[in-house]
């Protein structure tokens, strides 16, 4: 079987992580890599036995490069994404598309039409349990979903740096479980709530008005409620839940553990190891699900099942989770 | 060691589970049973081995009766509190105090300055688990409490007699909550936000303006974040769980299982049975250490840990709650 | 109802407890406690608010006594259960029988023919988890069963006193493993290995002859394989579990815990309470329901589930293991 | 970083696992593949990129081969590790060296005085959580080891071909219990006590002079007991679990589930999918870290963790369990 020959852009944390699954990937080959900053690149290339490549533009125009993955900075990612649609190259995008929604919705306008395929970074859509969890909602196992409740939280503050550049809590993190939520209720929030503090880091609210803390209601049409907790900073590991309620059960999709050892001993029982530290181990599958899910959609040339509209609509609940915030009432989509 | 000499007022089955733990508890004894039936009291008397009273003023003018268990329907309590105090006797009275916030603040505005003991019927702050959530969290084993997640479901709607005469989801349902919340947070809430819809019987939202499926929202003065969901029917049995999130961890205090029993086959591996079904099972022990608080209240002439004031902050709660499923706002507490 | 009117002989740790059970419970009263020190029967009569009888006789001649509860020294246990015969009084007697298997032998003899119920202390069959573990395997969820594994560990060393009078391990402990076996095999053992050994107290054997750490293996006729090890000291609790595997699944009897709590750290996740300390504590409703059991036989005058036979046989199990320790060999059943 | 280039000999399950795992992992790279049935070969060859030599020899005198995977049938293990020894490349063999003890002492003999690395393909030690058990031992976290107990049941019963060629469940299936109850002890078992059945097939009894179901009790010089359980069929998936009991505590490695869903409705609470299948997906990490041990072998130029002397003394435990089941005594290691 050919592989699929992808070409990855962005050679930071999360870059060499899809370099070297495209890499490991049965159905993929990394063609190569590139990054703004060439040492990056070059790094990269040397460990994986490939090339870097000092102009995004080689990349475009080469006919043997079947397919794109972006993992460069934010405010790259439309300039990218619509180039790789110009070189009708079908591009995988990590998440967000941008963090201003008026350019994302421009994009989306320049897009309109065109129908190369471009699938977005919501890699959670791709975990074997929230999938199996999904998949079991789909077969009525639980019957009407009442409740939808989403716990979020990372295992440590990111850097001051990061902190900056992130756009904001509600963009940067919650972003996923935005996704998450509509992936899992099956139709669209309509009215979203939010409450936001700074508890862990009180600078975060004094010098970038942002949050570390924070929970959120949403609603749908018909009614399903959704509650979304987040936090910057648990100390026993990144977590990571999805609890389903509906007429006939309940489905939760829970941690996964590096093992399943259980430790006994005077002062307690069943104590185990503290969960995978953060995305890159406890998403590990679901990262390479979602390059498989990508190379069948080159292979197939069929759509994405997770594209820029859903980019666009979990940026949206962002936005509106800001407005609610700074209003104290439950806010409309738009 | 004498016993503690207790008249249970109202033979439903709450007051009847609570006659039984009487009789059956060391420190305790029961003096006898009142209920406005009186082939309702006859029988749980004969039950029980001791006699019904055919008029409360029995057991109230009865010297012989150390203390007041007042467990009738919710418009007979302020009553019952009054007279109790009245005749000098400490009270354990069922929640909540009343429906209608008004009466509660004038029966409080005549209570004051009395110093007979009433503690409120708040069941789950005895609770073995919850306690001991507490008390870790009393000692600093999470750090500062950030969130506090309560999950509350009853295993399946209650008769529409038992409805209608309800008072509505939140001042009869979530009430147990609302105060578990005020105990685990340590600090008031000082605002709320709920939605509230009959997702699982429209009617009750049609006829009676009454929900089945709620969340909320509360906020502390020092930015303690509190979520709350409810609903009236999860098929897989009571669903109580508590979890504290804190800078240095999380405590869990999950369901009650009949036993612990797993099974394996074809099509799973640890199975369960369903969880206890109700409240009267789930919260045994609950109801247990609640009396040997209120024993030790007797004997001590001290002052219960949940009293009148935690009853009438709880429905507090409760109409806040209304107020901003009415306003779609985050209401502050009065 | 009328309750049933039992009788305690032997006031130490476990007959306090059977006689407080016999108190509490709603089938039965509790008619007056005996013990050979007049101290100890007059402190448990005193706290229970019945009186102390000071001689045996004064219980089995009473025509008011319905019943009798042996909990006395493992050395009375036949006389107490032949004289409650004579007296046409139904008994429920502690385990074991005696720790010489041929004066078990000769009682057996001797009670030949006679119809009054005597119901053994094998209280773990009564234990709701284990109950349903059997229940499932009768109702054929795991199909035919294979193996049968029996974990039994004690929270730690029992007094030297008690060592030197215990008649040994295999008398002492297994024998409510042996029981176990036995009851959750559905048939008879017919050959049994064993080895012991005194890891934890070198004195036992070197001072006793006696072990604190074994392993059996039995086998039934059809060739049913069962394992069962025994520790004198588990640190963490406790430590009581059955495993049945059969051709369709396997069911697992696991440990209780004081309550649902699990915590989380930076070192850990799941971190749960230490079980149960001991017997009193985690077969607290076993116990409760034994009492049930044995008032229901008196009730009906039926036959009780465990009886006379089953604590003979138990013992000759045991008998049989020492004999395999010594030979080194698996040793059939006399 | 230059991959060790190893040669893989054998395609079948076992092998054409082994050839893709030596294809992604990051240290090694497969150079070509071996089987004695060319299709078989071809295949592999083209799924993965790289061509099939049709004769071993073309492997072992080829100076870019580093090293050595043989996954070829039973037979020919001896006869591979060999050569690959001649040949002065590391190897890496599957278990068991051969089904013929007096054969494995031959090649011992034969083999004494060599350097060149054989590592024996006991996948288990490297399983992360028995890993992190035998760790959690070592760092004395459950002080001294008195009781180790491993539970090993295959998914189901395999062919009759391959069970008539696989040298009976002691040598093909307890051989990795053998195994990892040496690892686990840390000390030679000096006697096995064992039993074996054919509960599920009786043909293999009858016509095989093999089982299905079996026990075994092992014991160290110093005393430390050891208990496997066997059975070639549970429906709920590949169960493997070590437990490991001490003076101070008990460690349990459990089984992987492929996710973490738990399922709740009217019948059941925390339902879970069955277990992985079967070894190659159960083991999955631990084939990827037996690969990453024997690049660091081949690297380092230094010697396995688990080498053909214990490949040999596993056989030696399993012929002992043999003669145990024929005298029905407990027999000791010679």
């Amino acid at each position: 079987m050919k592989k699929i020959n992808i070409a990855v852009l962005g050679c930071g944390r999360i870059g060499q992580m899809h370099a070297k699954n495209v890499a490991l990937h049965e159905m993929t080959s990394l063609a190569c890599v590139y990054d703004i900053n060439e040492d990056f690149a070059n790094k990269v290339a040397t460990d994986l036995g490939v090339h870097a490549v000092t102009k995004d533009s080689e990349i475009f125009s080469n006919a043997e490069i079947d397919a794109v993955l972006v993992a460069s900075p934010t405010d790259t990612h439309i300039e990218f994404i619509e180039k790789s649609v110009a070189a009708n190259k079908p591009v995988l995008c990590e998440k967000p598309i941008d963090l201003d929604i008026n350019k994302v919705n421009e994009s989306a306008e320049r897009l309109k039409g065109n129908n190369v395929p471009i699938q977005l970074g919501f890699n959670r859509r791709f975990d074997p349990g929230h999938q199996e969890a999904k998949k079991s909602l789909l077969n009525g196992e639980i019957g009407d979903l009442y409740q939808c409740i989403i716990t979020s939280r990372d295992p440590g503050m990111p850097s001051w740096e990061y902190l900056q550049a992130s756009g904001g809590q509600f963009r940067d993190m919650t972003i996923h479980d935005f996704d998450l939520a509509r992936f899992m209720l099956g139709e669209e929030p309509v009215k979203v709530f939010a409450i936001a503090n700074a508890l862990i880091e009180p600078k975060l609210k004094s010098d970038l008005n942002d949050s570390d803390t924070l929970m959120i209601i949403m609603e749908t049409a018909s009614g399903k409620q959704c509650h979304i907790n987040n936090s910057r900073s648990a100390t026993y590991g990144y977590d990571q839940r999805v609890e389903l309620f509906g007429s006939k059960g309940m489905i939760v999709s829970d941690n996964r553990k590096p093992h399943e050892v259980r430790k006994f001993a005077k002062e307690f029982v069943n104590r185990q190891e503290p969960y995978l530290n953060f995305f890159i181990e406890r998403y590990q599958e679901a990262y390479m699900n979602e390059i498989t899910a990508f190379a069948e959609v080159v292979l197939n040339k069929s759509q994405p099942i997770v594209n820029f509209e859903d980019g666009r609509k979990a940026l949206v609940l962002a936005e509106t989770a800001y407005k609610s915030v700074k209003s104290g009432r439950m806010e409309k989509i738009d």
